[in-house]
């Protein structure tokens, strides 16, 4: 299938978030960041501190989406390998980088942080990586090829999309529209089929909730044609009348 | 690497959590649940609604870990394709299960839902699969091979994998105590947080339902320790009576 609309995959690095000691806050960010710029996210995976994991998950999303963007594992510690893991998975060097040292050393003398082995590591970044600036902690980011590697703690991701964001080709900004209908999703998943495969480019999903101990159901039309995304919501919005027996009623 | 500890990874199914639109609280909720277990979850994935993404990705999990529980995709709309996917990766038939139509026939005679075709799409379970039962809205889920398939929604979800559970061999077996009130969920929502952090290791679910045309609210205790479980649940147990007011009155 071609597409001129871009792709993505998001790779979250880190046991924590596998072990369930922390939850993640950063797909759910960075789905939203990407829908608006018009970037088609993909495919999201989770993968441990393990360099056999990462630099495979790598290898397999770089080759097959347009961008991919990595959270967690380039703090101080012993088991953030994420920029080893990068510079394997790109067979480059790794070192630390003139820039990013300025950059810690003066946040360090700023703050009468000690300098030591274990905070240079962050400064560790493989070799033709571009530095991802970071507002809120300074230890930067990078980007190498297609891939952002990014902090894992959610602040520090959200300044350093920001960052990244204008280096990024967006497609047609996807359009949505939300109908809330008090009905079960079985009552109106026929007619949503119908409706879809109405209207070309039109994207419907339907996501049942609880509200007052009854089921409901939000649906979501989605297309980047504004034209045809309210030709088929105006559509759904008419399906309680519909199922009821008509206009006439 | 040989381990005795069983190994897992978590597929999860959906456009609308790629698209930002829902908000995943899932993996980390089963990532809770497997840690108590004594599961080690090495691998966390995210596709769309795409049959071949769903598939190779199925494959590849149920090749390497132990067990893959997915959630999502198996509502009753046209995008809800998991079934079909599981039966096409396991290279089986699929068609309608005779008890999970009948479970959904009684389910929908109760509540005077008409049967249609797109709900009678929630029966169609893989050849040789077995059915996880529903205790929230009934249609089931299903586990054929090292594959456990859940719903999407958080709270069937849940009450799926407390299904799962005793299937499970894990590092440590989990014990489990089940509190039915005649209370609402909100009712208790904030004193069940604090019972589950004042007793280490035990983790509490609500599973609300209808019984007689009222709410009640299961309180399902889990933990591997027997007595710290019991401690919580006798004190679940005490809610009624505690929020009515004391037993001094």
């Amino acid at each position: 299938m071609t597409s001129s609309i871009p792709t993505a995959a998001v790779l979250l690095i880190g046991d924590e978030i596998l072990s369930g000691r922390t939850k993640d806050a950063n797909l759910g960010y960075i789905a939203d960041y990407l829908t608006v710029l018009g970037i088609d996210l993909k495919e999201a995976r989770v993968v441990s501190d393990e360099q056999a994991d990462i630099v495979a998950a790598l290898n397999g999303l770089r080759a097959r989406y347009t961008y991919v963007f990595t959270t967690g594992g380039i703090g101080p510690t012993h088991d953030d390998i994420t920029a080893d893991c990068v510079a394997a998975a790109f067979g480059v060097g790794i070192d630390h980088h003139p820039e990013a040292v300025k950059i810690l050393r003066a946040h360090w003398a700023r703050r009468d942080i000690e300098e030591n082995e274990a905070r240079m590591r962050m400064a560790r970044i493989p070799d033709t990586a571009e530095l991802i600036l970071n507002s809120v902690s300074q230890a930067p980011g990078f980007n190498i090829g297609n891939v952002f590697v990014m902090a894992g703690v959610p602040k520090i991701m959200q300044a350093m999309l920001d960052e990244v964001a204008p280096k990024l080709t967006g497609g047609a900004k996807m359009l949505s529209r939300t109908v809330p209908l008090d009905l079960g999703e079985g009552d109106v998943a026929k007619r949503l089929k119908e409706i879809q495969l109405a209207h070309g480019g039109v994207m419907i999903g339907s996501y049942p909730f609880e509200r007052e101990g009854r089921f409901a159901t939000n649906i979501v039309v989605r297309s980047r044609d504004e034209a045809a995304m309210n030709a088929a919501a105006d559509e759904v919005a008419a399906l309680p009348v519909e199922l009821a027996g008509g206009t006439s009623d």
